[in-house]
């Protein structure tokens, strides 16, 4: 609405992009995967894209160097980002791997499929009657990937669900062993998939916060100032030791 | 590519919509439809709307009442069309029916799912280890509602296919009763899905007819004639009883 459009404008003129990260590289995924059952049709989900993409925009303008790997959206790239498009989570797997190790920061934002089909026919398959059984397997884990490596870069995760956030998403903060975490909760209407505007709840290890709705934009930007703590804390951690 | 474009641009100063549906009611189903798996997940196909939306637009400007039925696309609907917008198969079948008896000419270019999840889930379902299996039952059959009326209007369906395009056309013409199928082969790169271009094999119990690649919206124009003539005969047909 136009009152929080303003508010979000003045917010935007008092509070501009710091360059905190000036020389580093930050790989976000972002947007929805397609996993193909025939030819002609696909399992997706109704992540727009928008939150990633305002990550991307967001740390470019922060001063980083961005490699956004994004499943198929209907939005375009932020400028000076460096874009991989891919369409399947095994696609997204692969793009990430080939270049996590030169990666600072990995901010995970993609609604990754869990599953795919176990075999995908090479022809449409047509209408038959009665029930249709179908049998899927995992997609690899990207966090899970990305956390086996032996110098893994800080990592930010979401969680996007419609019940039990935060414990769901303190629990995967844990099992994957991520840095940190952004709780979303996709079941506010107005919120979230497809919206232009979004709330989180930040979670690390030791700390709980939450960032209010506002724009994407302006979410990023606060998104990444808590980052950015966190981030030079744990580096600090790593030269004392 | 550009020589098409122009050549498509001179067919079309020569060839301008005639008005042959002056007074009729025609209804159009476009897009594809989505089946939800859970709150965030969905099943989909590539159909873009273009064809569809071309042969609303189309019908439109030769002086036809147009309902344009669709299922979620990125597209805007053509002016003076009358736009149901729907998500999944059972909505777009309910859609149809509603306004089916008020129609001369229906149109079925949507690509709607043969099947939805057997009991959908009212929370995201969360990731397991090990293979998934899901059950899906048939979702109801438009073309087959419409046939079915005591009075249905003239019908033209569309089969979509990646193999035996024609057999499989004709098989659909008889076995659902349609007056006119027009085949479509989507496995061709650059025609089709998503392109902006196509071509068309339209099958009647007589006859067959080859419509060679041009613009989604020249190729309606063809389409639409092809149909006007079939669909006069039918009506002479029918008064000389």
């Amino acid at each position: 609405d136009i009152v929080a459009f303003v508010a979000d404008y003045f917010a935007g003129q008092a509070n501009e992009a710091p360059a905190l990260f000036a020389g580093k590289k930050i790989m976000i995924t972002a947007g929805p995967t397609r996993e193909a059952l025939d030819p002609v049709r696909y399992i997706s989900n109704h992540s727009s894209g928008k939150m990633g993409y305002a990550i991307a925009e967001a740390a470019r303008k922060m001063g980083a160097h961005v490699t956004l790997v994004s499943g198929p959206v209907n939005i375009s790239a932020p400028p000076n980002v460096e874009l991989i498009s891919v369409t399947s989570a095994q696609e997204m797997h692969d793009a990430v791997m080939r270049d996590i190790q030169q990666q600072d920061i990995f901010i995970a934002c993609a609604a990754v499929a869990d599953f795919r089909l176990a075999d995908i026919p090479t022809h449409k398959v047509k209408k038959k009657d009665g029930i249709l059984t179908l049998s899927f397997e995992p997609n690899p884990d990207i966090l899970q990937a990305v956390a086996a490596q032996a110098r893994p870069p800080f990592t930010l995760g979401f969680a996007a669900e419609t019940n039990d956030i935060e414990a769901y998403a303190k629990s995967k903060l844990e099992r994957k062993k991520l840095n940190m975490i952004a709780a979303n909760d996709v079941s506010l209407s107005g919120l979230g998939f497809n919206s232009d505007r979004n709330a989180l709840t930040v979670i690390t290890k030791n700390s709980k916060i939450s960032l209010p709705a506002t724009s994407k934009y302006r979410l990023a930007i606060e998104l990444l100032k808590l980052l950015n703590s966190e981030y030079s804390a744990s580096q600090n951690n790593k030269k004392s030791k």
